[in-house]
């Protein structure tokens, strides 16, 4: 019973999610759906991106929290247009909760569209939201163990970024191991390790983003 | 509906829960889940538990895990019993999932049982397994935002440990600032910072165990 519960509660988002795709594409707007562990360094990722970007192209963010809006105020202070959405427990975002939103979020001139993700390695991946492509973040002081535990995540991504490589030194971490784990789940990944600290590796990362929002309009 | 479902969900498993914990009080077994996000580093944890207490008491661990074995091969190398179970996808263990462990898990002369849940901030919380008392591990690597930000599991939980302290010059991680948030939310927490690593800080947390085990026959 259960099952088949959680397989309608998936085809009823699948549909929502279909909807908030209509509308971005009539937009031309590019979505990215950020998904990690809590503190794996989503929304500081967030914050250097759009510093780099900004001069560039027109940019949003949604924020994912359960509570506070905390990830919100820190993306404000970039100069983009912000909105929380607060899941009051909900472990993932889902389809609705991304097109309610929307109700109140402009799109207009927005070329560039972030989706921040309730901090949770697994649900995440299973609750399409519209987007163009999902992004994992996996931080170095998690275990280079962590594609083949949680393998959904992986596999349901375009993109994965190893973050805060500058803690490297003083964790038993092996980005090699980590990378070729990632790979065999999933062989087309884009793996970019990389730290939002020094700035390491950064460059790759926005020449993926970058390639995603000029992709589009190819 | 969602919301009934989810209920009726809650519902069975706390039954379910009571029958595991009705065993365990028939053989005199204290019962700790352990709770984090994906790498906050709950099996180290367990591993430095093990080896500190195996001369003083009988233990045994149940690893919970979406896929591979890797943490009850880790477990099993400290010379304790230990039964792996793969959720196969889902976010976190219930009560039905160590019911059926428990068949085959013999509790003979064990006196404290370790259930190490799967890597997630969330949903666990929800979910009672039988258990004495919920144990919630936060790695500095997460950020001192996260009992705020994910507040049922600091709230659910007798204990939290404050783990990778070693981490400290590293982060921007402010454990004062951790604490007062986590005891906010729960006045009653125990909080240990302390590191795997260094073993800093590791004694306040063996105290705490003991006192758990100790006062079950009290």
């Amino acid at each position: 019973m259960e099952v088949k519960v959680l397989r309608n509660i998936l085809e009823a988002n699948d549909a929502l999610a279909g909807e908030n795709r209509r509308l971005f594409d009539r937009h031309g707007v590019t979505v990215l759906n950020l998904m990690s562990s809590p503190g794996a360094g989503k929304t500081t990722l967030l914050e250097r991106t759009l510093d780099a970007l900004k001069g560039e192209l027109g940019m949003g963010v949604i924020e994912g929290d359960i509570a506070t809006r905390y990830d919100a105020d820190r993306i404000g202070r970039h100069g983009v247009p912000v909105l929380q959405i607060n899941t009051g427990g909900a472990c993932h975002l889902d389809a609705n909760m991304v097109r309610h939103a929307l109700a109140e979020f402009p799109l207009e001139g927005m070329r560039l569209l972030f989706i921040e993700n309730v901090g949770n390695l697994v649900c995440p991946a299973d609750f399409a939201l519209g987007e163009d492509a999902k992004v994992t973040v996996l931080s170095v002081a998690e275990g280079d163990d962590k594609p083949e535990k949680y393998p959904a995540m992986f596999q349901a991504s375009a993109a994965a970024v190893i973050n805060k490589i500058d803690l490297l030194p003083y964790t038993d971490f092996n980005l090699a191991a980590a990378t070729r784990r990632a790979l065999e789940l999933n062989p087309r990944l884009a793996v970019f390790p990389l730290s939002c600290r020094t700035m390491e590796g950064f460059e790759g990362w926005l020449g993926w983003v970058r390639g995603m929002v000029r992709d589009r309009f190819a």
